[in-house]
């Protein structure tokens, strides 16, 4: 549905966000072919400048009008301004890549990692959804393994950074810890609990069956990517007091056996994964190691003998790149090969 | 073994640690009948005072002859040194409550949580084991499960604090905190990373199965104490910038169907378990809420959708009240019965 071109007019909705400037940032770092750089943000970042190629970019405000001329259309701005402007970006024959859990689980929208399900882009019908920052680690991770031995049963713990929540979450954690270590109360606006020094098992609103939508994307995105409704997947998704990279604790059941040694050589090979697993010289990925890398990272892993097949491992990636900006890079570059 | 007596002589050994003073706390709090108290530790802390019952108590140095008249010695100062000294408070004619992993394993010490296993006591030789924090807070939470249910299997992922570590490792937390909003480096001494705004998948030593020994044992000693070799276990054992109560994220699978709801009803049946559960109003435990508390906080009580006989819960306990002190104190009440 793209035209072929020699550079594209890339448009990002969000651009003052902390999505929307890592998505700027990558666009330059990997030399995407942007003619030019349309930023839209609401009215409140309107006049805003951003840094692109050396240039000062002027924030626009995000309206009907702001998609004349775009050729992709990168949104970060949460599911609501998703749902009101994508459709608008579409009708003026920009494709979209969607940021937000708006039209993830829409069937006629391919959900993409590109490393795992390239593939799907090809049916796109104006609107790609890039997929829930947990679920990407997850399926980076168990792709390849679900390849090699067919995987049954998931069981995911997470341990996801403030950064994924934006701005205003970093600068709660950050004043929370201060306010503490003065002896001061800790004011809460961002999050309903402290969340300095706290673990919250609470990340985005609570569902009727006690699930947090947050654990009901990492459940349905994974199947979806993987394209294998038959995995069972169940999560509990935590908020902890890092600012940058989400952590994970996976257990996996396996079809056919896969011992530890199995795992590393199918990691090791798979695009965009790092092994990094030598525990005995404290070697295992770490949150404050791994922000602004690019890969996930995999340590910790080791078969998990309360089940004949079975496997633990441990995970970290940048949120805001793999985890949402760069995934989204990589989805409009599949698109423009 | 122990002679019934109006009122003990008790030795609290590495009476200046975090644990120690609040194993004296607590026995001052609860009325534990003690004639005198024998505070003992390391030479670095001999002629220190603490506080109880309204006397400064002169810290001694532990030694082979500290033990003379001891009628309870609650140990918490390592395993070396449970190792070095128990067996001579046993030859005194003592009766020993260890908090260290010396003896946990051993065939002839029973492993005790007072509302799960007191009837293993009296079989005791001398030292009564009190577990792992991490297990204790498994093992209180699943015992009422496994009584109605039977469970198969239980994939923990902890959230543990730096009180656990120790006073130094709570300096660690706070000092690197206090550096790193400075913009300064973290000095790092404790830990093998940095412990502020992360999370190390590292807790204890490594052995050679790829797991660190504190996940061993929450699988070794979960067996012994639920007395059934037939549950699977597996852990993953993570530190968090947290300074006090662990917080522990468990998946349970069950030979009979059990509802949310049915593990609600037996969990607030159960001693020592209070269930805090109700998502809809951003209620479920959190470990800034519960330090100084004694019960064991279970919430986000729900059903596994992956498996068909399968729940998630998230728990919360004083790592070191009942992840320690206050369990060591319950098995001396439950021993002068």
């Amino acid at each position: 549905m793209l035209k072929k071109k020699s550079k594209y007019v890339v448009a990002v909705v969000g651009a003052t966000g902390v999505v929307g400037r890592e998505l700027i940032e990558i666009l330059e770092e990997r030399n995407f072919p942007v003619s030019e750089l349309v930023p839209l943000a609401s009215e409140r970042s309107e006049g805003e400048r951003v840094a692109f190629n050396g240039k000062n970019v002027v924030v626009r405000k995000l309206d009907k009008d702001s998609f004349k001329d775009v050729d992709i259309a990168l949104f970060s701005a949460g599911a609501e301004r998703s749902l009101e402007f994508a459709p608008m970006a579409v009708k003026s024959g920009a494709v979209v890549i969607d940021n937000s859990s708006a039209f993830r689980m829409d069937p006629r929208v391919p959900l993409v990692v590109p490393e795992v399900n390239a593939g799907v882009m090809a049916a796109h019908e104006g609107i790609i959804a890039n997929p829930n920052c947990s679920t990407i680690g997850v399926v980076m991770a168990l792709k390849p393994i679900h390849d090699a031995v067919k995987i049954r049963r998931i069981v995911v713990t997470t341990f996801q950074s403030v950064s994924g929540t934006g701005k205003k979450a970093i600068d709660e954690l950050a004043g929370q810890t201060v306010a503490l270590l003065n002896f001061k109360d800790a004011e809460t606006n961002v999050y309903p609990h402290q969340i300095a020094f706290n673990c919250l098992p609470h990340i985005d609103v609570f569902l009727d069956n006690g699930y947090t939508k947050e654990e009901m994307k990492l459940v349905n995105e994974t199947k979806k990517i993987m394209k294998d409704d038959t995995i069972g997947v169940t999560a509990t998704a935590v908020r902890v007091p890092v600012f940058r990279c989400h952590s994970e604790s996976v257990n996996i059941e396996t079809e056919k056996k896969i011992c530890a040694n199995e795992v590393r050589a199918i990691l090791s090979a798979a695009p965009g994964i790092i092994v990094y697993d030598d525990p005995k010289k404290n070697l295992y990925p770490l949150a404050t190691d791994m922000a602004g890398k690019d890969d996930v990272y995999v340590g910790r892993i080791r078969e998990d003998e309360s089940i004949p097949n079975g496997i633990n491992l441990w995970l970290v990636f940048d949120n805001l790149r793999k985890g949402a900006a760069l995934n989204a890079v990589q989805i409009a570059e599949s698109l423009i090969q």
